[in-house]
């Protein structure tokens, strides 16, 4: 099992992640804005509009936090939300995006476990990540660190801006136990 | 290799399968109110209204067909889109509802062969269905006649109105070629 990368005290110790209000909006919109302009780890329109980005970010059914370090303001934020409705409700899914400036300090990890434990008290029974860019390997590391499996792969469905086409994951966990047992993953029946 | 099945000659002979127009709402919404109602294909709400049904069905970026037969009227109808944005948005989505009255003669089938020429005609480079429930085994037989593989499994994602907790198979097929080649299927990597 590898260790967990060593956080920056200062910055996580004093973190708080809390929900999102209207005042977060134009923080959030920055962070919004560099990651998917950056176009490499999220399939969204590099282009999209702020109301656009902030319609998504607090649509209808999802819910927002931000990680805020009071020196600094919000370095992070997340969504929560069903990732299907009807009879797909109960297993969530989520999205994080990290500043540009404050990456590499454990503000990912520090979200995704907030988020797990939110995920857990609002009774989801499952969490899926349906697009884990390969290439994205920070993200898939903390993700299999925290119980997901790769449980599936689509090939090229990604257009990379430098790398070209490149495979995409599905990740999955079980939030009915602590963690994933190994061995328990559903195989494709094909 | 399975022999297709027997088609309803007259039905499907004559059928039409073209882009939908106002004039069609009504019977697609008849439709869409079956299909989603009966709960056990789709993970929509099964109390969605018509106007979030038809603005699901109709939503910007969306190709929305129908199949009609003369002397029936519209007998089923079908999506095609972008399944992502951005560097994901040259893999196509698609979904197919037919009425309750008029299945079991091929119409899916049609549709799905008329879907799969529309999306090489519009430029995709491959279909995802992202969610096909593991108990509508004859979708999950058609797609795989039609090239497409499961590549990856959800536990239990999928709350079935009768049989509880089920899986469900995310499929996907290159459209670069006739047909996806046994043996090219990617592989999880974890």
């Amino acid at each position: 099992m590898r260790q967990p990368r060593r956080l920056s005290y200062n910055l996580v110790a004093s973190m708080k992640i809390r929900p999102a209000k209207e005042a977060d909006h134009a923080a959030i919109w920055n962070i919004f804005r560099e990651v998917v302009a950056a176009g490499d780890t999220y399939a969204l329109d590099p282009n999209m509009s702020r109301k656009d980005a902030l319609a998504y970010w607090f649509a209808s059914g999802t819910h927002t936090y931000v990680a805020e370090q009071p020196a600094i303001g919000v370095v992070g934020t997340y969504i929560l939300r069903p990732n299907q409705s009807g009879g797909g409700s109960h297993v969530a899914n989520a999205g994080f995006m990290v500043s540009a400036r404050a990456r590499g300090q454990g503000i990912g990890r520090a979200m995704a476990e907030h988020c797990l434990s939110e995920a857990h008290r609002l009774g989801f029974r499952a969490m899926q990540f349906n697009y884990v860019i390969s290439t994205n390997t920070a993200a898939i590391r903390l993700w299999q660190e925290l119980g997901f499996e790769v449980v599936g792969t689509l090939a090229s469905a990604f257009r990379h801006p430098d790398k070209g086409y490149v495979d995409v994951h599905v990740m999955y966990r079980s939030l009915l136990e602590h963690r994933v047992r190994r061995g328990q993953r559903s195989r494709p029946i094909n």
